[in-house]
């Protein structure tokens, strides 16, 4: 009798030293963010990490979906699937099962077995996630594998979004926006976990392929870490901290950068985004490099790192290049300004010139008075008016480029608008003297070149009478003698 | 005359590579904000960084000191003086010399070696740089010792402060705040340094003492480092472009954390920090831990890194603490919390006092009219005056608790002023009731803690009739029938 009680007595030293369900039920509540109430899809591989958490969530009354996913990639798959399903049998929960060929996934889509195993993971587990309309799905990540994880970041050379490793609750993530993934074992060391295992009698089974250090994980596993230990014992705690800590810096980081950008950033599509190069160099260095970096994760979300010289080559680019430079960035992408605006585009001819008028390369003919669409909602509008002498000076002076007013004297019965093409001249408004070269004014008045090419004229016969936007041909301006006028105006659909 | 003329294009080509003076003036004047014009003070062990360093700052036209300490440890130390001594005299600079016994140093003040040393050389370089008016003190580190210490600090589990590195300008430092410590050579490779001290013909002197790894950076550079590259043979480019990149994040977060600050701090002085807590919770977390960490620092400047574990405990404090608890924080600090005021402190009982009156325990008499002083810049004045029957009602109930009115009908000869005794007991204004405990209205109204037992009480005899700051006693508020009264106030001077 006494003996028992001291058993007893150490069975539950033992139990809290070992995995504290209390600390547990509140990492799952705050951190992971989880209720009772709603099912969650837990991704069980059948070792100790993922029998563990089955374990723990099941005491803790989480009403569970046990998913399993068969790699096919080793002999003893098929017995861990039983392991697992038997794990989800004895508690009376769900169990769903899939076999992949993940070797031959691999193969099709030129990934490492480890990523292609992850994809193909991850696909699953969302798709029985939708399927059972699951709060969540949980995932049994250790703070071991948090800090190989940031180890591997580490030695990529990955900033802070990396370095902070992973997240207790990941969400939106990269599968789903509603469904998070939590990892509820994150601060949990393995040690902890396999002491766990044997308290409770649960017999997971060991992946040999742990063992085998030509994956990289394994190698920082079984070799750098061990190193580690012999510079510092404390460090596998000191990463984990360092994590968590620097998490909280990234969030806030984030957070000032998405404020930063809705300044900063001019224009955006899948085939360029444009930032206003002013307010970019006034922010702090720090959020310079994350805006820079953001905008090249729009374009290329593929990326995984932005590395250090691409955003090095876009401030240089903004510090260094001439006015009409064009530098190759990255996969594709190029760097170019237009006035205030830097672009980090696919091509300059594929942006989108939805916020400026273009025509194709056609003439059109428009009746007075007459209506024509251009491309992106924009319209020109002729009208005959007569002239009204007492406001002459406020039309001639009129601030607004997109309306104009022409002299009719001659009676025009037809405008012309078109493109311009070459050895076209324009003599604007105002400049009472020799003509200019178009495409020079266009260069003065900063039109950007990408759209110079197909920017609408009004023209009679061949002469550009106004250039919407900008102005009309000096010859064509109203005088005290002007009694009738043609009255034009671009209009853009909002 | 051909051979001649490839061997200098050859030349011109490694020196290229090697080490770019262009690049490197670059540096000097917009990474270390120097300028030719006012002299640096240069340290120079002798090693090949330092005199590279030496070298490529002389050519580039910076007028320069040459400082030398010979730490006294080996045997070579005044061969490596010599050296150091003929490479300033060759160029006509200036060269000053001291001897320290770093071992003796050490040993006096419990330190290692590599500290000792690091501090004596650096009081050594500052002391010399204020003599000879130097705008800075150029340091020979490069990127290796970068990357050396972006290891030792992520051994070691710190935050983004130690993972960024040093700086190439540092300033204002520990030393001193006007003297910039620049590190030129910081995104220089020891290798390329290597290949310049050959083609200069510098003749650097080997400290063999880099090889003895019981050392620890010097285990991290023959241990760690190479094994490193067996995962990634771009680490040390890596790593270095990682320091950059949190250089930069650092920088930001530090900015937005002195805002935080200015909005948060309620109190501050050696004693103690004050924190107000509704503030620092709607913070974003990481702005919270840094928040945590700088009144630390404040606490106690010599704490090298506010580890994880204390900055939680902060926040635990916060969240779950109860109203009066008190807890250990770490190196003799205590947590505690008055109102909405969360204090980081050395002793409750050593904390300013200075915006609260507060009296000793000593019982003094006041005449009427009278006027007597408090520590810190608070006094009370008495005097009589006649009740204003048409103003009473503003009288009685007047919002100011800095004043106050009693009834004088029993003509008061003299009041006494003390600090709180045991049993003292409390009728206060419009409670016309029984009397509290003093100590427990103390705690009704929220009165600090340590600032209670020296709270002045303005008394008749043994009754407490008024609590400057609070209230008077009920028993001797003004009725209709008043016509005499004391008018009692509290000032603070400014």
């Amino acid at each position: 009798m006494k003996y028992f009680f001291i058993t007893t007595f150490l069975f539950h030293a033992i139990i809290t030293i070992v995995l504290d369900l209390d600390h547990l039920s509140h990492i799952l509540q705050q951190d992971c963010r989880l209720n009772t109430t709603r099912l969650v899809l837990i991704g069980v591989s059948g070792g100790p990490d993922s029998l563990s958490l089955l374990d723990v969530m099941h005491r803790l009354g989480y009403p569970l979906v046990v998913a399993h996913l068969n790699h096919g990639l080793r002999a003893e798959a098929g017995e861990e699937a039983l392991v697992v399903r038997e794990s989800a049998r004895v508690r009376g929960l769900g169990f769903v099962l899939e076999e992949a060929d993940i070797a031959g996934y691999a193969r099709e889509h030129t990934l490492s077995i480890e990523e292609a195993a992850r994809k193909v993971r991850y696909q699953f587990l969302f798709e029985q996630a939708r399927k059972c309309k699951a709060q969540a799905i949980a995932v049994a990540h250790t703070a071991d594998d948090q800090i190989e994880t940031v180890l591997m970041h580490m030695l990529r050379g990955a900033g802070l979004s990396g370095l902070k490793g992973m997240n207790f609750h990941f969400q939106p993530n990269p599968w789903d926006s509603e469904i998070a993934l939590v990892r509820p074992l994150l601060g949990i060391f393995r040690d902890e976990i396999l002491s766990y295992c044997s308290e409770r009698n649960l017999s997971p089974v060991f992946d040999r392929s742990n063992l085998d250090t030509t994956y990289f994980r394994n190698r920082i596993r079984n070799e750098l870490i061990p190193l580690l230990l012999t510079y510092n014992a404390g460090i596998k705690s000191n990463l984990w901290h360092m994590s968590q800590i620097l998490a909280g810096d990234d969030q806030v980081l984030e957070t000032y950068t998405r404020i930063a950008w809705r300044g900063c950033c001019l224009e955006q599509s899948d085939q360029g985004v444009a930032l206003e190069i002013n307010n970019l160099i006034t922010q702090p260095m720090g959020i310079q490099q994350r805006l820079i970096r953001l905008a090249i994760s729009i374009l290329r979300p593929g990326l995984r790192d932005i590395d250090y010289a691409g955003v090095g080559k876009v401030l240089e680019f903004i510090q260094r290049a001439k006015r009409n430079a064009h530098w190759d960035l990255a996969d594709g992408l190029s760097l170019f300004r237009e006035g205030d605006a830097l672009w980090i585009a696919n091509w300059e001819s594929e942006l989108p010139a939805g916020n400026a008028p273009q025509i194709p390369n056609i003439t059109i003919n428009i009746a007075i008075p007459g209506f024509i669409d251009l491309p992106g909602g924009w319209h020109i509008q002729a009208e005959r008016v007569a002239v009204d002498h007492d406001a002459i000076d406020q039309v001639v002076n009129n601030p607004d480029p997109n309306q104009a007013w022409i002299d009719n004297s001659q009676d025009i019965r037809e405008l012309i608008i078109r493109s311009s093409q070459p050895g076209d001249r324009f003599l604007p408004f105002g400049l009472d003297g020799h003509s200019v070269k178009l495409s020079d004014y266009f260069i003065n008045v900063k039109v950007p070149r990408r759209l110079r090419s197909n920017w609408p004229l009004i023209c009679v016969g061949d002469e550009v009478v106004w250039i919407p936007g900008y102005r009309i041909s000096h010859p064509f301006r109203l005088t005290p003698s002007s009694t009738r006028a043609v009255y034009l105006r671009l209009i853009k659909e909002h």
